[in-house]
This record gives C-alpha cells, structure tokens and sequence, in this order.
C-alpha cells in the first residue's frame, strides 16, 4: 500500500499570512531606474524632488495683452487707458512668457481696438493678474511625491514638468510558476487525443494572469511529472536564480499518494505551514529554500485562485510598498441560509443582484474544483471559522468581484433553466446590459419573485389538474402582485437518451422496473414536476425507475450524465439534447414564460430586454439552436389576468 | 496685428459626449484572435462555447477508496463492509478517475486498515457520492461567456478548463497623439540650455499612459511646430493610415493666434465641435479626417486630463465595448463655498479625508495648468454649468480618484505649511500609512479642529502681546476641546532675498518707502502675523512697503518670488531659502506644534506618526534641511493646560 503524507499543522488563516509575511519581511529590496514616461502603475522607491519649477518662467495664463499694472491706474469706461502694441503692450498667448517690464496680462475680449491700431482698456490690472508665476505649481527642489507612491498618467505630467525623466522604483517581483502532475495536458489536445485522468493545465495561465495583474512578473513552467527527485532538484535550482524572487508549485500539495511538493520543499529548505484552515484553499503549503518563498499551491482552481489573493497577494503588495488592495464591500442579504463547517473560514462565492434598494446574494454551487463558481461570482462572503454558517434573516459583508456600478445596473433572473437565457443574455451584452441568472427550479423564481428577491422569474410550471403552464401557480402564490408575463420560448421536453437510443427507449414507461438507470431534476423545477405528472398520467410507480432520487439542476447537466454514461436517460429539453448530440424523445410542448414584477417594466435594462426578445436576431438564434417554437414569443400578458 | 480664430461653437458637455459617440457609432470593429492564456483584460468580440467539458471524466473529489455504492448498502458501525484493495476497492487521488464500475468515493479518513490488508468502511455510500461527474463544472458546447466580457484571471482558467485556447476578441485601437508648438522642449533638458518661453512637454506621456490604462494602444509622434501646413499635412497622412484608429493633437486648440489645429481639421476633413463648455477643458476640438476622429486637446496638462476623461475616454470604452468605468462617487462636505462660473460645467479638484464619519473635502487651487492640482486631488466635485457654486452647508457628490479604502485611512492635516511636512509624508507612506496636508495658514488649521474638519492642525501662532507662540490662540479659539499638542520643530523664521543679498537687505525696516518689492503671505497666516508683528514692533508704516498686498500661499513660492525676480523680499522660513539657494536673513526662532484632538490620539496612524516624529530618523532628516532646531521635537503637551 502507498504511504500517505500526513497534515503535519493546519493554521489558521490570519495565522498563516502574519507567518508568510513576518518571514520574508526584510527579503526584498529590489530597486530599479524607470523612465517617467513608462512608469504607470510603478512605485517608488524613494520620494522624488523637483528638478525644474513648473511654471519655468512667468507666464501668461490667458490669451491676451501683457502690460504694466502700474501704467493701468485709472483706467475706467470713461476714461479708458491708451496703449500701443509692440511698445508698452505686447500680444501673448497662453503660456507664452510675459516680456520683460510687464507684470499682468488683460485678457483679449476685455481689449478695444481702435481704428489707429492702438488697444484701450476700461479697467485697471492688478500686479501679477493673469499670470502664472515660475514655480506656481510645482517649486524646484521640493518634494513631488513621497516614497511608496504609485504613479497615475497625471504624476507622469507632474514628474516631466519637474525636469524628472528617470524615478527609482520598486523592481517587479519575478515569480516563477511550476505546475505538477502526470495527468496534465495542455488545452489544445485534441478531444480524441484525450485519455481518461487527463487534466487540462489551467491553473498555470490564470496565476500567471493573478501575477500580471498584481504588477509582478511571471516566468511559466513546463508541467513537472509527479517525481519529488525532479521537482526538488528543479526547486533547488530555480532559488538559486537571483533573478526569481518566489516559487509558486501547482498542484502536489495536499497529502495524496502523489503529493510530493511537501517533501520536495522540505528536503532542500523549510516547510513552515501545510494546510490552512480556509475552505477552498485547504491544501497550501509555505516554506522556503535557499531563503527564497516557496509555495505550494493547490490543483483545485478555486482554491489555488483563494491561496493567492490570501497569502501570495499581501506578501507581493508587502514586496512592491503597493497600495492595500484589499476588495471594497458591500452589506447583502443571501437568499438563503449558507451552512458553514466549523474549523475552516469559508469564502462562499456569490452571485449579487440589487433589487428594491437591497444587495441579495446568492451562492453558486460547486467546490473547489468548479472554476465557474469564481467566474459566475459578483462576490465573495468569506464565514468565519468559529460560525456554522449565516442565516437570511441579517445582513452580511460581501467583498465585491466586480465594480459595484455593474452589480447595480445587472438583471436578476432567478428560475428555471433554459439554453436561451444564455442567448439572451449574449444580446443583452451587445447592447450593453447585463443579465444574471440562478437556476434553481421554476418554483424557486416564484419563490424569489414573492420575497422580491429577484427583477425576473423564468418559470414552465405545469398544471397537472389542467394540463395548462403556468397560470394556476401565479394566481396561487402571487395573487398580491401586478406582473406582465412574457412569452419567452414554447420547447420541446421529453427523455434524453445515448446516441441512436440504443436501449431503444420510447417512453417514461420502458424505464419502470427495468433497471434501466434515470437521472431526475431538482424538486421544485419546472421539469421534475412534468416527470411526476407523467408518471402519475401513465400510471408508473416512480420507486421502480432507478436513480429517480438522483437530482439534477440543469438540462445540460441531466444531457451530460447521459453522454458520460452515468445515465440511461434523463428529461430535459430538446435543445440540451441537440447541443451534445444525443437521442431525444418528445414528451410534450411546454411554454416558457418570464415574469417581470410591474414595477420593474419601465426601467431600461427591462426595456432592452423585452426590444430583444421581440427582435428577429433573437428568434432566428433560438429557432438555430433547435427544439424551440417561437409563435408566441414576445406575446404578454397582464396579471391580475381579468 | 495677428488674425485671431474666434470660438464658432461652443458646446455643453454632454451635448460634446453625446455627438462624439453618435459621430463615430458604427466606426470601429476590429477584431483579433488573442490567446486565452495572454487575454488579461481583453474584450470577447462574440460568445465563447466550450469545446470541452470539464471535468472530462468522472473523477475523484477527494483522497479515498473509489467503490461501487450498491456493494456498500448496509455497512454500519456494527456491521463494517470489509473490500479488497485492487480487486473491488482502489486508491485514488484527487482528481483521479474512478475505475470502470464504481461510482463513489470514501474518503482516506473514514477508511479503517484491517491487518490483513483489507479496508473496511462503516457508512454505505450514495451513488456519486465525492465525485465530479464530467461536466459537473463545464459542458462542452455551452456557452462560458457572452460577447462583451472581460477576461479576468478567473476567466482564463475556465476557457482552458473548456478547451478554449484562443479566442476573438476586440482589437486594442491605435491612438496617435501629437504634441503641437514651437515652445516645447524636452522634460530631460539642461536647465541652462532652457529659454524663456520654453514649455516642457509632458502632455504626450501623460495621455499615452491613459491611453495605455484604457486598454488601448498609442503612438507618441514628435511636437511639430506651430505651422498649419505641416501640421495639415501630417493629420492627413495618418488619416490615411489604417494602422491608426484615433488621432489626438495636443495644444493648438484654443482661438490664439498661433492655435491652429482647427484650421488643420478643418482644411482635411470637418471640424464639429470647436469649445466645450467645461472648465478646465473649454478650448477643445473634435472633428474627423478622412471619417478618422481626430481631437485637439487643449495645452494645459488639467484641460487635456478632463477632456480626455471625458470625451475620449468613453468614446474608446464604445469601440472595445467595455464595462462602463464611471468613478466611484461618495458624499462630501465642502469644507468652504465653492464659486463656479455660470455656463461652465466645472470640474474641482477636492483633497478628501474622512473625519469623524464624513467625508470632507477641499478644493484644490491652481487653474487648467496647475497640474499638482490633479496629482494632489483624491476626487472630483462636478458643479452642473446652470450652478453658480455650491456651500459649505449641504453634502455633494464627488468622484473618488483614489480607493476609498485608502482615503478613509488617510490622516488630514490642515494649517501652516512646513517644509518637514513632506520628510514626515514620506515616512508615514514607508509605514503604509497616508498623510494629507493642506496649507491654509495656521489660523486656517485652527478653524478646521474647531469645526471638526481635519485630524491635525500644524501651527505656529504668534501672541503679539506676550511674544508667545500658540497657547493663546489654542485658548480662545479651542476652548472645549481636549487636545495633545505636539511640538514639531523649532524653525527660523526671516527675510529671503536674493542670492548673496546684492540689495544689501537687513530687515523689514529696509522695505519701507524706498519702492523695494515685498511679497507678502496669506492673512490668517502664522507668517503674516509674524510680519505684521515685527513691523508694529519696529514702528514700520505697513502701507509705505511695496507689495505688501502681494499674497503667496507657502514659504516656497514665496522663496520663488524672490528667486524668479518678482519680488525683492519675502518673509519665510530657512528652509526654503535654502532649498532655492537664496539669501536669508533671520527675524526670529519659533514653535511649530502639530494639535492633535485627543479622540484621535489613540488611533493607528496618529500613534505611528507619533512615533515617527520622535524618531532619530525624522530628526536627522530635519537637521539636514536646514534652518531647524529639534530639541524639542516630539515633547508633547496636554490642553486645557493645568
């Protein structure tokens, strides 16, 4: 059997940065030269004096004409002072050096010209009136700006107009990236090519990104094979580099059988942390060779994006003197309670909506290993390690992904699933709008609608005394709202089935007692309840369907489990059928409709959205996509229905 | 006399905005192809779909024992389930597949070892139970991202999750920017190579680097000089050149008799908008060439900032469609009444800090060419162009140039100004800790404590009857506060003349009646009742001084009056003779004491400044400039005195 690695220490969060950037507190000293018209976004190492004044020379600070102020005394409308251009009266533009003897400017339009080429003026100059004086706005030798500062395009003006063409700055930390594993390849192997325990290599691309963006430099490594030989010799060898400032490994660093970072660090320098009490993120570790940082970052892209932001960003922001970067917040209230394990601080992603002046926050499912989870979140609600979780009675701090300004002018469609929200919400970015959506069931967009949780709700809903979508739930839980109700899509639902339908499969019927293996939706959407009506209608006793119980949250997914093989069939729509090339058989036409509380009708993303879904681009990409009607699509009605 | 353009037009602000965006709707579609793993912040020119799915096999969530759940049924504590490594239970790792014919996963941790190699679980598993199923996170063929999205590090990893290694994107445009005028010389001049009438050029970098920041490219070309013709011939030229996509001249743009950029327009193509009704910004051009937008941006380093934030800026977030990018606004208190002209939209530059919960803020001087007034600033207070100024008595909306965590955390300073102010600054930022001081005279300071508008207030105030600094006027004016009042320097306070003192200048006394040139300081000043204190000790007659009305507003533009031969004697500090390499001849020895309200005593930065303060550090900092004494720096006192 395999020796396993065992969690030497587990720190918490705040424990793990203030060790990370207690231990490398005095290790980076890097400085360089920068050219001031390069140096956006640097920083500076030491504060910088003026060379030069800026203005360099008395100035004119209008178009005009320069003069004397003394000479001026007494002028007045009706006795106008009388002078003669290139005498005692000299033209001068903007900016141009008044001439030596004169102390103001007039400005042009307050000038008369008279018929014998002299000027009048009718009010008398104070000294140094429009005029910008040597060193108005900055003074040789004084301070431009102090250590540490960041320079913006205007400090790029202000350092040139002080006569500086060079700053001391910072050097970007160089920050090596290496990933780990067998099971690597690269994002453009061929789909045939594929073997099963691949993994495509992304984590590498995305830090090098985090790096980027954190005003560092990368240096990115070809995947390392699971061989604590190599991955220590390679360690070794790269904190030898004094151009590589930390070292980042990928993946390995959790205590499987092949985890080997660990030991890889420990054998050439020190470990110091593995593993810390943060969900995602669990399996990081921190040491150092050769006194350079070394990091073990986890495989899990969730995680390895929240071990950077926590521990790698502050010891980099440490390195560069850079600004706190630290995300702003907003109060939100989760949609719904947000459970908690006990021990670990969890950063729950988010999705945030503003709806009736309050932020509501829903989380996104997925763990570690779901990428979507961060790029589909607004926010991220990190929960306490000694908290259970958070309830939706109270408020809680959420730090913001995105700029507050987007979140505020974002739909929130809460409902069922369907592939054209996807379509829709592509033609909503066209226009420059955004719409977000959370599946959870039809019900669970009344739901959201009710508690005004959400400015939408994509809800088919069928009836099962009437057979009729819809109308019966509307008047049953929103009796007290005015709604308009949009005909978004009639579609095709009926059993998604492996390609050809091998099983020959024709029906919900052919899945009872036969062992033949089902895959359900959530209960509450829209499609388990047309499951749980067919049944019924067909008389099929559902705990004789295998795998009735195991649930779904999305047709695609449902199609997926049946490609994969996980599933003999699974009801969903035609669309999601189509789209992975699988067998579909018809059960029924259903109508997808989206409500919109009458309050929100008049507000520009919803006007937007309804122009959208009553334009010919939208129907002909729906009618592309396949399994969809579009007779009735943009067709509304009013509730109260009369 | 020379011909003089006269403003054809003249624009309000959004009108400019509103005709720019509609002039050029449909002009820019450029698109390129742009690796996934280089698009940090690129721009989606259409939806992205995945190509595969990810996971792309089912694989393991955790470390385990890969079973088949069904053999699991039953297990429990008293009746483990006992399974045989490698014929019906397998290791595997993270992220691992599980082999043909499991279908969950038990966790390490919940394994028990039996001596004879055989594990035995206690808890029956559930179909699925701790795997990611293929596609659990991505399905191939689904929509990742909508048009109009920006790449986030996040983002690049769930494009290569899904197979996506490039992808369509909007091409970065090409700006051209052009300095104009035959006055601009480089910023790395010698100062004895620079004659009058020389302007440093700076603007070019200035906007290059917002340019960079907005995510598009540019192309500096050199300043052509002020010839209608050259300038003409080269805008024609680069219209023609599809390489460039934006053409932005800078200086020239105003109705001066050198400002020619118009005409150049003009004779090319067509001129749309000569003025814009925004201050500073007004004299600005739009037109196009060859249908290419070509702008001219006004001289002043202020004016180009606004106009290019708010004309160019938004016509280049339409052509990459970006996120809207709209500053951040919190609400202010003008610490003073702000004028503003009617019929100009005005843009004021405000230093802000937050003081007992609200958020202050004073307004910047300096004019379109102060452009520390921009460096300076941590926001922008718009006053509409039908507002003739806005009052201290009500809050406004300001928006943040800087991040709003780091203005919160910024100690305000307010009063006299010192030269050991910025050796204090810059200690403060290397301490991660932000000081904000502005110079209104100590009297200015005082105010500021007393309205509760500033965290500290540097004075030195002189008692004209006891030859006191400080304590009287602490005593009158701040009577119900308590305070900590810590002493700064010592510092000389004296006449600055000339170098070498060719006017043989011994004290005030010199001034009076024999037409030599005084610059005077601001009244409330801590310096002008120090004047106006020895003048009445010294029976001088205030009146009989030549440019006593004459105001500075620091001891360094008033050490540059003298430097720049404006004036003939000022009154300042030591230091700032020293600083310009002038005369200086000593009046007295005086306190600088910073005030401190005793709620602020305790808090982070006050406690570091205090320390900083009483640093060797500081001191030798302070000597070094000269002009100083430190024996008492860092002594501190408590108010009311006992």
């Amino acid at each position: 059997m395999t020796i396993r690695n065992i969690y030497l220490e587990k720190a918490d969060l705040k424990t793990a940065q203030k060790i990370t950037l207690e231990k490398f507190e005095n290790y980076y000293s890097k400085t360089e030269m920068t050219a001031s018209e390069n140096a956006l976004g640097r920083i500076l190492a030491e504060p910088v004096y003026a060379r030069l004044s800026s203005p360099l020379y008395h100035v004119s600070a209008m178009d005009g004409i320069a003069l004397d102020s003394k000479t001026t005394f007494g002028a007045s409308k009706t006795e106008p002072k009388r002078f003669e251009p290139g005498k005692n009266a000299f033209f001068v533009n903007t900016g141009e050096p008044v001439p030596e003897g004169t102390d103001s400017v007039v400005i042009i339009e307050k000038v008369n010209f008279t018929d014998d080429n002299s000027v009048e003026i009718d009010e008398a100059l104070y000294p140094w009136q429009n005029i910008r004086k040597t060193g108005e706005d900055i003074v040789a030798t004084e301070m431009i700006f102090s250590s540490h500062h960041k320079i913006s395009p205007q400090d790029i003006c202000a350092l040139l107009s002080g006569g500086v063409t060079k700053i001391k700055t910072i050097k970007k930390p160089v920050i090596a990236v290496i990933p780990t594993g067998n099971e690597l390849i690269s994002a453009d192997t061929d789909e045939k090519d594929i073997k099963p325990g691949a993994v495509i290599e992304s984590n590498s691309s995305m830090l090098a990104a985090f790096i980027e963006k954190s005003g560092c430099e990368f240096i990115k490594y070809e995947p390392v094979s699971d061989d604590p030989e190599i991955l220590g010799n390679l360690l070794d060898k790269i904190s030898k580099d004094e151009n590589t400032d930390i070292i980042l490994t990928i993946g390995g660093s959790s205590a499987g059988s092949k985890d080997y970072t660990k030991k890889a660090i420990e054998k050439n320098g020190e470990v110091f942390i593995h593993g810390i009490a943060v969900m995602p993120g669990k399996p990081a570790v921190a040491g150092s060779i050769n006194s350079k940082p070394v990091f073990g970052i986890p495989g899990y892209p969730v995680s390895a994006a929240i071990i950077f932001e926590t521990i790698i960003l502050p010891l980099i922001i440490s390195f560069l003197k850079d600004e706190d970067t630290a995300q702003e917040s907003v109060e939100v209230y989760p949609v719904r309670n947000i459970t908690s394990k006990l021990g670990l601080e969890e950063f729950v992603r988010v999705k945030i909506g503003k709806v009736n002046n309050r932020f509501l926050a829903a989380p996104l499912s997925g763990g570690a290993g779901a990428i979507t989870s961060v790029t589909e979140a607004d926010a991220v609600i990190r929960i306490p390690s000694e908290s259970e979780g958070i309830t939706d009675k109270a408020t809680v701090s959420a730090g913001l992904l995105r700029r507050k300004n987007l979140i505020e002018k974002t739909l929130l469609m809460v409902g069922s699933h369907d592939n054209t929200i996807d379509i829709l919400s592509d033609l909503m970015a066209e226009k420059r709008q955004r719409i977000s959506s959370t599946h959870v069931g039809s019900m669970g967009g009344i739901t959201a609608l009710k508690k005004g949780n959400a400015h939408l709700a994509g809800i088919h809903l069928l009836d099962t005394k009437t057979g009729k979508y819809n109308d019966s739930y509307i008047e049953k839980y929103l009796s007290d709202k005015k709604l308009k109700i949009v005909h978004l899509v009639s579609r095709y639902q009926g059993l998604i089935t492996a390609k050809n339908n091998p099983l020959k499969i024709t029906g919900l019927k052919d899945l009872e007692g036969t062992g033949l293996r089902f895959v359900n939706r959530q209960k509450g959407s829209g499609t388990r309840i047309l499951t749980d009506f067919e049944c019924m209608k067909n008389k099929i006793n559902r705990s004789d369907i295998k795998g009735f119980n195991v649930e779904e949250f999305t047709h695609m997914s449902t199609a997926v489990s049946v490609k994969s093989g996980a599933a003999d069939a699974g009801m969903g729509i035609m669309a999601a059928a189509k789209a992975l090339d699988l067998n579909f058989v018809p059960v029924t036409r259903e109508d997808y409709e989206i409500i919109i509380p009458i309050e929100f009708i008049d507000t520009e993303p919803v006007q937007i959205l309804l122009e959208i879904i009553n334009s010919d681009e939208f129907k002909e990409k729906v009618m592309n996509s396949g399994g969809y009607e579009i007779d009735r699509t943009g067709k509304t009605r009013t509730f109260p229905f009369y």
